[in-house]
């Protein structure tokens, strides 16, 4: 922390401060200037958010954070990139782009079966349906629910797939990991700490979205909170965040991809379907993502878009999932990746 | 919802749209224009989301949603204000303005004793402090818990107060709902759907507060969720949104009090300390609330901000929060509403 | 600035930043923690923004400013607050609340005259109206120019109110200033650096309106272009930010007016009506402000508002106008000024 | 426009809203749904921005806009792309991928020379470097002027490179126009409307960036500016839009691409420098870019970064440059286009 002091600070106020930088376990170090005050205390700020709390006391104009407040995320902790064991031969974080694909929601099993195959066949390593759907209306589908997991579970063992979904509930936390290879922690739950703490307890590899209005900072603290508890296998998903343009559904925050791999060895993966909520540019922003380093990508995809019960306005059907497949290609050997 | 047609939009691909929009149960009304096609598709479109799926068929360029996907927290089910009891003779959304106080964290009973009695005395109704605490950081104090709320309950019986606070997984919403007069529903948990069904079933009123990112409208969809579920009895809370803006914690979006009061009955109380997150602006800004229209305030209040375990740059001390109070007096007046 | 060396950086990295430092003016302060070495170097960082440039260097993580870039505009220059005479016997930054109001555009002359009669008996003291128009269409009325000068002037003298209108290029400042008391920098040019330089050498006070992007530094910092160029007489005005909430306009952000009262002796008015851009929510925001402690509103009135040629939604028709005036008038009682 | 009538309104409402529509020239279309009647006023609304006026009278609720408001830039009044040369056998907007490198600052002959031979070996077209420099403090150097435009010319002539640089006031417009083959506008000047009038009579082609916080289709409306002056040559640029996001200095808006190729015929460029602030980002956001589909880049290079007058922590190296357009190279033969 660097502690700024107000240039009417007393000389009273710099020895108050100083004496409780002491008192809370920190060294003072004050510099002197022309205008002003400046007083750091390095250290590890970790554990000790009470620091900021100086900043009420007289004369102190602003306390300004050093340090990054997550640690077992970090490349300081982690310099080389962790590489997650998904299934037996598929892996992420390396040399292997990672695809995961399929519909929002698991409507069926006919639905579920087809789309297993068909994403296969177009080059996706992972099958995505949703059994538990956070939905804004209470009046919108829910999802199956354990009957949904099932389907999925079913779906993924006939295309020979490991298979991620949904919890979103504590509850909930070991009956998904039951079925699924990958839990996913959705946007709107990623400072559900109660759940990352639940989730961060499992065997199960992670997915965690960023949240719409959480910075690169804060999901890597929510990931940390995931570590915390014994868990190494995070992947993180940026999936668009929420400003004032509203052409796309979220603005997808693709320089999250470079600044995540900076900051954290964790993997990272875009999703551009959430990301843009419109199928006519989930090709463009796939490739751009895989162009900028991405680990995976996350393709919602539909026998029928247009009926689809969720989310059908940004799902790409068998025939412009196959085509966008085919448009990566190159990229993908351009990025020194490979399938 | 109406569909808005590409200028290039054929007659089948018109044809086609009206046929779909059939099947789905509505009645379509197209509207034939100069340069293009638009079709209403008027009736409750609650509960079918689904229309919004024909936008990925061709020809359309645009569905466009028409109703609120509210209904009962709207003022269409129930023209006038709810006013919701808390305790006996505290009220809330009807001329009383209730002043909720206390501090981020519950830290030790003499500390909530102490608060107790002092903001009591100054003039606030509902003791608040926080037995659960959503931090960003693992590492950082997670709050007492149990024995968090039963200081809170001691101190609230000590000096006659209803108490406040928070609720963060399902599995604690009964503990909670036993200790707590009101039960409150974190910013960060507004789109967690399987908290609000929960306190949704609960027979205590629900703080819900307003997300850093979710609109007014999504924030009144949450509300539905525990609406649905039974309650009568949310009471909103805005307490500011994630902006660009640095030099407030987060922007106070005090209009939200107006469009809330026009599109909803429920009440709406506004809480300045998180919204602002410096104490100095505090005051101010819980005067223009009460001036706006709110029907409550919320405001952290410790006796030693400066060594508060949480929140302190924006909690108030004894005598800034009696000054405060005394500074509110001629503004309640002002806006035809008592203590 | 305080410049934080990365845990990596050597000590050859470290020796660099310090000599460069030196070579740049400043005496580094170096702090060597247990994990990482910051540098301090504290000096009037203002005209010399090039120690941000020493980020690139190898070994540096982050370079964080210290002090405000403002220096006119700014409480240290000046502690007391600037008192602005706007015509014989109408000040504001005392204890007089300003009001200015009157139609986006001037459309006739019949329709000023009028509408100057109407908000000076509601007890409006300043009249405005648009003769130069910013229009997001090229299509849409661009304003009468002079002729539209004219008739607000006219109008002015015949209810004897001083007049404030745009002025949105450099070629027209003199003019402009030819026939208003004040001239207004509209939001859209709040970072026109020409047009701020020339309208600061006017004798005319300035209305300088928050951009829609600008934070309240930024803001800040474009009064200083005009300050820096002679002029005293600035007066700011919060008008809405642009945020991800469409439910309003803009989402005017009134903890700006105590944030701006803390920063600057300049007074600050609010714009209720682009804040908020719908009619009915200008009232409860135009008290908000006045409780918030700002020293003047702008209030756009129309004789029949659905008719306006622009921002008819957002203008108050004159009963409307006298009861907004009308409830005004005990909060202004209660913030101590007087109209 | 849609006109939604609130459930409330009266038939004597209904009737007056259609009333208006036809005395404003537009055919009413009532459609009278369950609840409540919207009435669809189809027709070319530019021009007519009185429509919206309509929103004050009694019983509307909500006026929804369905067309967009510009035309000359849209592909409905021409389909295919434009390709815009920009010197001999230099072009952007068809297969060649434009890119335009150089300094923020022009800041001596010597920088600019060597800035340019280096910046073409590596295979940039087109020399970029500011003479007119737009900073937030007027304290901070504001560019060289007519003599940085006699360098940029003079650079640019001696590596045989077209050359583009802003301009910031409409008095200037002509002698930028007589130095350089394209006229740049700045974000914050993009809704500077006297400006874009005033370039738009220009015969250079146009270089207009986004605004840190305009849309989409905001911006097109600027571009529609300079249009309806006679324009035919604007070059859009993407270069990040203002978020709660801290990381970068803004967030680079890749999905602004494939948008703006949907929704115009005018090439589309994308600036990673000022999109990310930060240097180390610059070259995935820019292998992105390209990768969605851009027509060009605007890159920032400058021989020693760390020592720029402005704009170095963003700045490029002549080494990472040169590195930076090599690792592109396979990624613009995967878009399928060639340097």
């Amino acid at each position: 922390m660097i502690i700024v002091m107000a240039p009417s600070a007393s000389k009273k106020d710099i020895t108050s401060v100083i004496a409780r930088i002491k008192e809370l376990g920190y060294t003072p170090h004050p510099i002197h200037g022309t205008t002003r005050t400046v007083i750091g205390a390095i250290g590890d700020e970790r554990g000790k958010a009470v620091l900021q709390s100086i900043e009420p006391m007289p004369g102190v104009e602003q306390v300004v954070p050093i340090l990054k407040p997550y640690k077992l995320a970090s490349r300081e902790i982690k310099s080389e990139r962790s590489i997650i064991k998904v299934a037996p031969g598929i892996t992420i974080g390396g040399t292997q782009l990672l695809v995961m694909a399929g519909p929002c929601s698991v409507e069926s099993e006919a639905q579920m079966i087809e789309t297993a195959y068909a994403v296969k066949a177009a080059g996706a390593q992972v099958l995505r349906g949703g059994a538990f759907k956070p939905r804004t209306s209470p009046y919108a589908f829910q999802g199956h629910g354990e009957k949904g997991l099932k389907i999925l579970r079913k779906a993924g063992e006939a295309a020979k797939m490991p298979v991620v979904t949904e919890v979103m509930n504590t509850e909930e936390v070991n009956l998904v990991a039951d079925y699924a290879d990958i839990i996913q922690i959705g946007a709107r739950n990623v400072q559900n700490f109660a759940l990352l703490k639940k989730a961060g307890k499992s065997k199960r590899p992670i997915l965690l979205k960023r949240g719409m209005m959480t910075t690169i900072n804060e999901t890597l603290m929510s990931a940390e909170y995931c570590l915390s508890e014994g868990s190494r296998n995070v992947i993180l998903c940026e999936r668009g965040i929420r400003t004032f343009e509203d052409a796309t559904r979220n603005t997808l925050d693709i320089s999250a991809v470079p600044v995540f791999h900076e900051r954290t060895h964790l993997p990272v993966i875009v999703d551009p379907s959430h990301g843009t909520g419109h199928a006519q540019y989930v090709q463009p922003m796939a490739l751009a993502s895989v162009a900028a380093g991405a680990d995976g990508l996350m393709i919602e995809v539909h026998p029928t878009p247009e009926k689809a019960w969720s989310d059908g306005p940004q799902s790409l059907d068998f025939a412009k999932f196959a085509e966008l497949m085919k448009a990566l290609s190159p990229f993908i050997a351009a990025a020194g990746k490979t399938l």
